[in-house]
């Protein structure tokens, strides 16, 4: 049922009942190690070039979740997954490797919340009954794509974040699973935000309205006030974009800093890893949600979130086109069971 | 109701109301001229850049759909879009214009059936009453970023297809709302399938086995064969793919040659407009479905038809990697309800 302007509740409730993780070097000396699966050791993992090791990383993820659910290829309906190279190429060959019907996403960092509420949608519409949801990202494909290559060894602005090499996926199910009581009851699209920021190295400050303007929409139109949540969790606003988020929320006299979590601001410890103002990228929240808060959300330490990935809708192309940076977010309330 | 092994029944059968087509001066010119709404007169429509001309083309074309169909943003639950430019700036900035929330989907040029698909499962899910699912793509915006800059102008080879300029818009409702009887019955999500076709200028040869795969499978989940249909469209096979598909048929004793229809082969005077093989992209099926063969549809020309979108899933760096091309393609069941 629609409710509100932009919300839609999920009568079937489906079950996120298996995760899987992985994650790059850097990413597995960080603060959350021992919450990810399995981890990379060096950013290229044997392979020849960046955007194969990001393409292989997403298949293992994916590979090792059908495995902790016990499931095969022809138990899946359809898999979702997206990630942040041109044409999508991480998901295309990734996902070549499974005889699965295959839904391709590009939501920029947003997408693996796209995932999750398109999933949700399959599923409540009776389609579908067990959904893979997936995405990735990897610093150096990233790099050289959007910035410079690595070899330029070029310095990067305090405002800039650092791509996370990592992929995470979720199994969502309409019948209970598993011992996982986490099931996703509504979803709010986003709307494109774009208040005119053209910085490429600040990205936190383009998608902080999208942010915003996705949880404001959400809580007005579930009729729930911040205090519902146990925690509202953006993807990769950074510590830059997440002060402007609660600066957004102060003007509107509701202090959200007490329950926001940051997964960019999480992965990496922000003073010790030089990432400037934290991690981003499709596999930042990917990774962080299916690594630590579903883990979070089993061991009951948080029983009711908000997830909300927050997407930079732009290519270098459209930036040395002179465009500014249009931004989306979409929201997944995912709450246990009681 | 999932039929078969990847087929889903939509129950509710949703109306495709009203479309909206924009195309560029070449298909203006091409034997579908007159069943487009509008087309633009230069490759550039006063804009400064091919992508800036690609991304009005398509706000137009979802403007014109509006109009149409005297709907209003706030009356549209969701846009689906997609395009084939990296990070699909023409979807991300046309629609920053629309107060809509929006999912931005990449399946190369399946995305207009992929579109299709997910409005219909929107709809199916009862969350959804009127969804705008549009694509589009440029010759010019197509030719730089995937082959050659047009400055160049190197020679093409026989087998290559020409991007259309062009887009497409459907506007797909829960609720009858004009005269079109044309309703989705079934679609069918594709899997990924490659054959080891490397060749980027021989995309139709990459994408006739997924068209080949995804079209037999509809057949047996449905337990319908080819006669049940008037017409089994593709997007963009060219001639070259579609002979391969006909071929690939012809082993199973199917003839499809007699109901098949390639959207890439009847845009364009073939022999006339110097496109060697056909037309291509996403704009391709997505301008000649919302143009052509919805009024098709609405004369009752046509009364059932089987709409396929194929997509070739690579870029130029994995290309460049030396990859070979993964492709996918999306089948939708199209009837006038009698």
């Amino acid at each position: 049922m629609k409710i509100g302007k932009q919300t839609f509740k999920i009568e079937s409730m489906p079950y996120i009942s298996y995760t899987s993780s992985i994650v790059g070097p850097k990413e597995a000396q960080g603060p959350l190690s021992s919450f990810f699966d399995t981890h990379i050791n060096d950013v290229w993992d044997n392979e020849k070039t960046f955007e194969k090791c990001e393409s292989k990383m997403l298949k293992t993820c994916i590979n090792n979740l059908e495995k902790k659910a016990k499931l095969k290829d022809e138990d899946i309906d359809v898999i979702f997954s997206g990630d942040l190279l041109n044409q999508c190429i991480s998901s295309d060959f990734a996902i070549r490797n499974f005889n699965v019907p295959f839904l391709g996403l590009f939501g920029a960092c947003s997408t693996f919340c796209e995932g999750l509420l398109l999933s949700s949608i399959i599923i409540e519409s009776n389609l579908a009954q067990n959904v893979i949801c997936s995405a990735s990202s990897h610093f150096c494909s990233a790099e050289r794509q959007f910035r410079m290559p690595l070899e330029h060894g070029n310095q990067r602005s305090t405002t800039a974040q650092a791509t996370v090499t990592g992929a995470g996926s979720a199994l969502i199910t309409k019948e209970k699973k598993s011992s996982s009581n986490a099931r996703i009851t509504y979803v709010t699209p986003g709307k494109i935000q774009d208040l005119g920021v053209k910085d490429m190295a600040n990205m936190g400050a383009a998608m902080a309205p999208a942010a915003f303007n996705t949880i404001a929409q959400h809580l007005t139109d579930t009729n729930r006030d911040i205090d519902y949540y146990d925690a509202i969790i953006t993807g990769d606003l950074g510590e830059h974009g997440s002060k402007m988020l609660h600066d957004l929320f102060e003007l509107e006299n509701i202090d959200i800093s007490k329950k926001h979590i940051d997964c960019g601001c999480i992965i990496y410890d922000l003073k010790k890893q030089d990432v400037n103002c934290g991690g981003s990228g499709c596999g930042c929240i990917a990774s962080v949600f299916s690594g630590y808060f579903f883990n979070e959300l089993s061991a009951k330490k948080l029983n009711k979130i908000l997830l909300v990935a927050t997407g930079a809708l732009m290519s270098p192309i459209s930036s040395g086109q002179g465009e500014s940076i249009p931004s989306i977010a979409h929201a997944i309330a995912i709450e246990n069971e009681v």
